[in-house]
């Protein structure tokens, strides 16, 4: 088994795209493999650490460098963690990766707008549309994608195992988790 | 080098008890003997975690559980933590003893009122007084000593050294630490 290595594995995408379902496989994966591991998921971090907050772009940003707190403590203790929240804005992704320089590895979940609405798996995009979720990312509030992100996953093109095995070889590639 | 383990040394106390001295002199020493450490100050927690949240009850409780919550996923990977706030409510420790069950130990950072008033290194007692700081734990709201702390640091009694020291023999039994 390879020495444990502290890294962050930062998803960002639209609500929909896939962040959580490709999270669930991997922690699987992961934990089959011996590796230590957390997750920040988006629900559990707005419940644990910034209930009270909204989604006005103040709170998102206050909300994104909490995660980036306690990702930051738990990589730089050897602790791999995967974060998937939205993360809509590049500057604050960018705050994260200086703030974890060297452990910080972007994924973009990527899908288009049309696909995440047509798959709409927590009916938000219809609320968002009729009007009864204000401030939803890619309907009435901003995504920036990244522009230099070391794993795009297209999640157009593949399913949530393929996307898993994309982000699995590039981890064992890197030296940061134990071979299969 | 003792293997590592994950620990949560909870301490608690009024304002100028001593607990962010101590923890100094703990941390000194923890990493000169090569453990991994994390400290959860007051302050810290304050400006990363709960910047906007006030001094009711409700906020003290709300600031608190977001500590036990980033204690909790360091020291159960492993990672030691020391958290150095007031934590003024006996409630709201015991929950956090039950979350990490087993790796909590409880350090109440004993010293009166008065004796902390008449240290007022910060000038906070003066300004609670005069009415300028309200809610202040031990003048305008409540302490709740411990009533089972697994250690009792009495810093009318003994100096930062001693109290430091008093916990690493105890840390040390316990085989949590690397020896001297």
């Amino acid at each position: 088994m390879a020495a444990e290595k502290g890294f962050c594995l930062w998803f960002t995408g639209l609500s929909g795209s896939g962040k959580t379902t490709i999270t669930n496989v991997l922690v699987k994966e992961l934990r089959r493999r011996g590796s230590k591991l957390e997750v920040l998921d988006g629900d559990i971090v707005r419940q644990n650490l910034s209930k009270g907050l909204g989604f006005s772009k103040e709170d998102r940003d206050t909300n994104i460098r909490r995660v980036a707190f306690v990702a930051d403590l738990l990589s730089r203790n050897e602790v791999p963690v995967i974060t998937a929240a939205i993360s809509p804005y590049r500057q604050l992704r960018d705050e994260a990766r200086a703030k974890m320089d060297g452990r910080f590895i972007e994924a973009y979940v990527k899908a288009s707008v049309e696909e995440c609405e047509r798959r709409d798996v927590k009916g938000l995009y219809a609320k968002a549309r009729s009007g009864e979720i204000k401030e939803f990312t890619g309907v009435s509030d901003p995504y920036e994608p990244p522009e230099n992100a070391e794993l795009v996953i297209d999640t157009e093109e593949q399913s949530p195992e393929e996307s898993a095995h994309q982000i699995l070889d590039y981890l064992e590639q890197q030296g940061l988790i134990p071979a299969a």
